[in-house]
């Protein structure tokens, strides 16, 4: 039973980091002085607004900025965050609905810890963010993937998707829009589909939202006003504001299960980091919608820019492409593929880290500026003879 | 089994806040300009060393601070813990043995996630800080809290103590020195006694050094080097350099095994925040040994005149009293005597949140400024009738 030097079996089942591979190669290139095109994480390049840095929060303006904050949240950024949330989302939403956490990663963690026992199931729509399969297992769950954005053309063919891969474990549904990695923004009657029948199945959903200001193919439907009583629903200031070192996200769900949320988030990373809530309490009350608007253009305009020279559709929203590129694979596979980018200095990522997608790639067109990317943009068409 | 409005049934033997009731209370008398002795929370009321604090960060010398840093941590951070640590405890350490985590929670939460499978056990020290106990029932563990602290008073007492908690279910042995709450520092022949003995019986450890720099009773004994191959030692800049809201600590532990236990960070809160590693790094490399130097005098100063107040004596460490307060008892049991301080402005920490101890109390007397602290010292000497 005791088992060092073995760890726990579940942690076999968690993928290591999507990119160390590439990271060594990346820094030499780098240090050899050549361009690279560093797409295959999903960030941003621009800085954060200004008034809502680091910089700008002094110790003579907050005293105590770097004391703990509640587990809960500074409290008037949760009061913001409410306010905020029912004026967005028209649901009614009150401080104990919410929850500050380290980041969305950090915030879904929290409700998958609170409401998955070892063993159970979570559908889990893909392509998907890379990180959420893991977080299901960390906490001894057991992730479904489910092929989903590009196959749910329908509300019909969306429930009978899921419904084929649901089982009698099954406690919750994952789903992500604006999705990352396809871009795709669901349609209105797709989302309330899933909502309804979740509803009707007895399960939770964990509603992934954290590119609800990046949505230009259509308007971002937010899950949580469909079904309020099951819906955990993450966000993100990381995605909104160019914020992602700042680990500062949040999580909205109903007031009695968010006690039990806020015992996980207590025992995982106790509260978000007190600055980066003050940073983003600056960002709601300031500058930040015209920051997003900025931005919002910015990346739409590189978005359509990239897809067009690459020949796909432009994304709806997110700030990712995922091309299929099986037509340009040789006896290498994918890795030769990624080879060749390398070789040109450009990084992107694999169709694996998404779920079964052994023949896709994925490029943030938001990860460096966009004469950048579009440079980088040139070097995939020339290895995809586009 | 899908149990929508349920919960996961381990979150419920999860306490919630410890210090939520108190925190109404604490805001009423704040808001009618009372004066308030809030000691209930182990913070310290230090600002951090100047050139380390957020404002001192800017854009201008650290561009795409706010961006993501890798998982592992950045790596002049983790080259300089790993520089830092080989010099501090004589055990050569190299990065691939470090991980930055947000805070020594995270960092602990990280280890349970990767070493404990459900069900198996974790022999906790007691009196022990209050949230290890949820982290290991956060990743399904099961808690055995061990009376240790003032029990152990030889190396044979220590060892007969934890051979008779452990069971064949029994994986890793916590240990937390200099103590939370109770000021111990173990001394060099105990701790050898409990890595030999976690050694023998093919144990973890995990080892809570946080307060490594704040020992006076005597000299802090590192475990690490003592079974180097099995321990996991957390650290951390919040109680180190005043640094808690930042959310950045750091755990030491064999490559292979950390591999795994960087598994469970990247999907519980992914990475420090970027900005809390930069005033790490910056306080490592410039005020930071001043800094503690300064604040080890006020924080020791300030303890043994408390301890002296009180009738206890003096702390060897860490930043608390722990109290037994059974002979002021009444019918209205430890809440009574909670209320009875309350009323003077003065909140303390229950026992019975360290462990079975619900007779006790717990004091930081770092939490706020010397002259508050001993203000609200004279209020419990009163309410204790010392």
């Amino acid at each position: 039973m005791p088992r060092h030097p073995q760890v726990s079996p579940a942690v076999a089942a968690i993928p290591g980091s999507v990119y160390s591979s590439l990271a060594g190669r990346l820094a030499a290139l780098q240090a050899a002085g050549e361009e690279v095109f560093p797409l295959h994480v999903g960030d941003t390049w621009m800085e954060p607004p200004e008034g809502c840095r680091m910089e700008d929060l002094t110790v003579a303006e907050y005293p105590g900025m770097h004391r703990y904050s509640s587990p809960h949240g500074l409290p008037a950024l949760v009061a913001a965050l409410a306010e905020r949330t029912t004026a967005r989302t028209g649901c009614r939403t009150v401080p104990s609905e919410i929850l500050l956490a380290a980041g969305a990663t950090g915030a879904l963690g929290a409700v998958v810890g609170a409401i998955v026992a070892p063993g159970e199931e979570v559908l889990i729509t893909a392509p998907f963010w890379p990180l959420v399969s893991g977080i299901v297992r960390s906490f001894h769950g057991v992730p479904v993937h489910v092929p989903f954005y590009r196959e749910a053309d329908s509300p019909e063919a969306a429930l009978e998707i899921v419904a084929r891969h649901r089982t009698p474990a099954t406690v919750a549904l994952y789903v992500n829009t604006p999705n990352n990695p396809t871009g795709r923004v669901l349609e209105r009657p797709i989302v309330e589909a899933l909502a309804e029948w979740a509803r009707r199945e007895g399960l939770w959903i964990l509603a992934d939202e954290v590119y609800e200001d990046y949505s230009w193919g259509g308007p971002h439907t937010w899950t949580r006003p469909l079904a309020p009583e099951r819906t955990f629903s993450a966000h993100s200031f990381s995605k909104a504001y160019g914020m992602a070192g700042n680990r500062c996200g949040w999580v909205v769900g109903p007031a009695a299960a968010m006690r039990d949320v806020r015992k996980i988030s207590t025992h995982t990373f106790y509260c978000a980091p007190t600055a980066a809530q003050i940073a983003g309490l600056r960002c709601l009350q300031g500058p930040g919608d015209a920051w997003v608007a900025t931005a919002r253009e910015s990346y739409r305009t590189v978005g359509e820019a990239a897809a067009r020279r690459l020949g796909v559709a432009p994304p709806g929203g997110s700030t990712f492409l995922f091309l299929d590129v099986a037509d340009r694979l040789d006896e290498r596979g994918l890795g030769g593929l990624l080879e060749d980018c390398a070789e040109r200095g450009l990084f992107v990522a694999p169709g694996p880290s998404f779920g079964p997608f052994p023949t896709a790639i994925r490029l943030c067109y938001t990860a460096a500026p966009p004469e950048v990317v579009l440079r980088g943009v040139e070097a995939l068409a020339e290895v995809l003879g586009r």
